[in-house]
């Protein structure tokens, strides 16, 4: 209930992030028990881009975009900022200024459920940027919010050292004390999925592949041949 | 009201569809009498892709990709994928391992009014998708649905055979029976268009080329220059 | 509430619409107090276009593009042409022709709240759009409606003659008469942006460059360790 | 392809009819094989109502009701009026005039995609609405459509003479040749919730009044206190 | 560009919006030639009220209600308050304390782009209200705007002193000075629908009281027995 | 990551609760320092109700009810059900069925960002519903999800025993641990209301009230007569 600035917050390994960029969104989504997603509430502003890092989290009053600037001193290199608001707001609060500081600061993107403009700048300078809105919207500096709390974003929450995943499949988010076991889950998904697609590439049925169709006769699916519904 | 995998379907004939892909969404939809659009539901996954085949429909239950799997098999060369849910489902239900099966067997592209999620991958392969997200968020194969019904895809029924046509403007549905009535009829309107075209970049007006001014008189439209407004 | 085409509108003087191109939505919006942006209505078909121009203004009836073959003859070099409806819709109502003849006429784009399409056309073409939808759907030429009248676009109105900016950022419509001021207010922000930007490249914080502070204690935000907060 | 209007369109036998209109939309819905579902693009402009009569059925285009003056005519007692565009539209093309006429006819009331005004006028009446927009937005009779062709509603095609249901969960369609079926498999459901009902009043769990502990256990969904989970 | 409070404006005289009051929305929307109507951004929170008053605006910032703090001062029995803000917010700005002030000075309701609170106490006191939501969010007192400056509310330009008038049917603004002549039209109107509802009383059809049947024809429609197509 | 079902939760005391429903979601908000609210996710099935409970919550497939029929189990006297999806659904999970179980149990009511069906007989029985549809769609008891884990609801989390309120203004969700301190500052609030109401039954302005002017002047927000302005 109070407006508060948390400092020296902890964050995950930096191997361990390293390795789950590597894996993609889906991958890991998936290692997770299908968890962690934020959503289709964000869009990625670039294609091709996949980052992870470490949440530094910002409330924001709607329209106002005080507490990013308070971010920023929060933010290292490895960092993703992470800005939401209570209610919903499109306006643009972050802008090619803000990410020219926080390349400065080796932050690795942003994932903001607000709106973001010079867009054409952010695109030339590479900056990672997964945001609900491309917008001009100008915010002032006047309301109190907090930085490094945890917050809700679309339908997880992000706290503050959480690891954040993202890519053109969405944004995931995944608590550090749990990335272990994740990425041992990721790393068998993978192959199991590369045993799959060599046998996909070699024209095998997934429906044999997965032994599904002893489910299909079970649920009640049968096959008919059109000739024969049309006699019908 | 029954489960069932409709097999041996009819599919239209190949020179027919590979002629409508030549037109394009825009031109046959005008040729069909402004008929067939599936609408704004699902949008391209890449830019300039302009493809056309036969319709194998899924129906799903949403968050479950298990009918998918079971469509994989009834799909040939020149197909398109068209996946539903009976009530409306975001989720990731189809990714780079089904893009993998379907291009081995020559598909040629998917619609879903769902998610597809390896987005980067599909972009990579040069798999055509028209979806209505991008969505990491994993499905189950638990529940039974239907391969090769008519489904509802937007403002249309899609039904198994029928040609579908895609392209940066949307998809269209086209029974295979109108298409040779059609595409006399899109020839008619390329060359209209033609003739249009020339004219405009000779400076003509669309107003004079389509007889527009007694239109517009007889719509009571009248024309006052500003000043006179102004003075008013 | 009559139907009426307006000739021999009054437009900006062209060098002011040629500096305003150069600074972009995102300045001049700031520069004008943070007003007169159209809002997330509209997208850019194409990325990294800014063009700056004078309105045109259309207003048709749904699923009608009737008055876009009037506002034609209307445009002149510099234009940009401004569609709307007095009920929401997003019929493709604007395609390659009518960008052919406009292109002709040296108009710099369109910006519409319906829908455009022969996407790929127009995006070879290079011709600018900002629009609410990509969307094949035909429209006839049945009803009455106006041009060069005031529209609302999304958030604001647009007069004809106004000067209308898009970018990536979004679209922007601006008073002749304000634009003399509004340089030189955009002039100053972008040498305040400059001064912004030399100093967070060398990792000065905004926090201290806008002097913050301040602002923040005097709201009563508090900086508390994450350690400390753990042990609470 | 062509604007026609269908007459003589054959109707469902009017006791079947009375039969499901006492059954209400969910259970004729479970009792399809939860299919037939118009889905959440309209709601019902009054509370409490539930209709079911023989679809008449409308296409206009946006903006536009000309059509809907030309189906009145096609209209009897029991029918229910349901109006849709090939585009999306929320103009109110529907008002009290139109109510009066078709209760008049013995209309039971209407289903529409687009708008509806004089919605106090229609309260007052009692004449049962669902709609997607209250909206006094109004509609000219210029363009050419159809009445008692199939049409697209939501998720579902509706065609004429099909049995159309309505109350507070949706709207629903059935094929008239599906009706005695399904109203069998409904009194069947009725009873078997009836049973349920009874059960859960005496305060039996639907956990064992449905055989479901096998299945959660199967699922390998495990039971755990909460102090349990604290401790860990 | 300036923050404003506009005082001692000009208002509609009381009788031209008493009998505007009378006739609803509807009418007057089509005696206005289809216009007016600010569209489905804000719903009824009531049933069955309808109030017209003179137009006192408010433009706030998103998630601030200062500015409705100072525009109460500037209401008078008649008025109706409207509020809006430059970008989207559906914060509860508004709320039963605000509708207490208002009714002690005969304010007539509210119409808000953004959310209100205390909905129970609201319909208690039968404030009336037409609002984007019904939403606790509360917001600050921080940043400021305008008051009686022309705002944007949907699809309209709303100015202070302009004759709002709301119902179930939605919100149209009107300017003053048109006002007699939308009377007339609006007694016009009022008289030919009556004439049509008895017509209609009587059973005749609107395709011949407003003599559509060669319309029909000359657009191309034909009549079809169903059975004459069943044949084909 | 793995499906359970937690049993034996901690429950907030009942006088608690009691006096928090009382004062209903906007007080409880305020005193909550604006924080807590679920947002417009989801509306109010029924007009002029207010609830308070403890939260059972449940996490639910799309389209799959069978943890709601596992929760049951779980809720006693005075609790109100809370259930999700990982991703959205509007499917119709919940009807009248569930509610016969659950008021027997003495359960207060349930929020969903789903579906419920059986509306007319859920509002004749009086079972409190906040949901985000009213949709017949049913579903199916296939897929495992979890009883009484946190969950994401709109814009907050909810976890199982923690306090829900929920009224015409929306929905709220409360730590147990700080209803104390946000009763206390809800009964300070109800008091300042109480007075401003007093004063505005007087004619008080708020601007007065609250000390708003001396804020107002700081911002630069001027005041000018219309007439001032007419003559610029």
């Amino acid at each position: 209930m109070k407006s508060v600035i948390v400092t020296d917050i902890e964050r995950p390994r930096a191997e361990l992030v390293e390795q789950l960029e590597q894996l993609g969104v889906a991958t890991v989504h998936e290692a997770m028990g299908r968890t962690g997603l934020v959503g289709t509430i964000v869009a990625p502003l670039q294609q091709g881009k996949c980052i992870a890092g470490s949440a530094v989290t910002v409330l924001c009053w709607p329209g106002d975009n005080l507490m990013i600037h308070a971010a920023v001193e929060q933010c290292r290199a490895g960092d993703v900022l992470v800005v939401t608001t209570p209610t919903p707001s499109l306006a643009g609060s972050f802008g090619e200024l803000f990410a020219t500081a926080l390349a400065y600061r080796g932050v690795r993107g942003l994932v903001t459920t607000g709106g973001v403009r010079d867009v054409r700048e952010l695109r030339e300078m590479g900056f990672s940027v997964w945001a609900a809105a491309q917008n001009a919207q100008g915010t002032v500096k006047n309301t109190a919010g907090s930085v490094n709390v945890p917050v809700v974003v679309g339908e997880v929450v992000i706290r503050p050292g959480d690891i954040v995943i993202a890519d053109d499949d969405g944004v995931l988010c995944l608590a550090p004390e749990d990335a272990e076991a994740v990425l041992e889950a990721s790393y068998a998904r993978v192959a199991k999925e590369s045993e799959a697609r060599a046998a996909y590439l070699e024209g095998k049925l997934s429906l044999d592949h997965n032994h599904l169709r002893p489910k299909l006769e079970e649920l009640g699916v049968s096959y008919v041949p059109q000739a024969e519904l049309d006699r019908a």
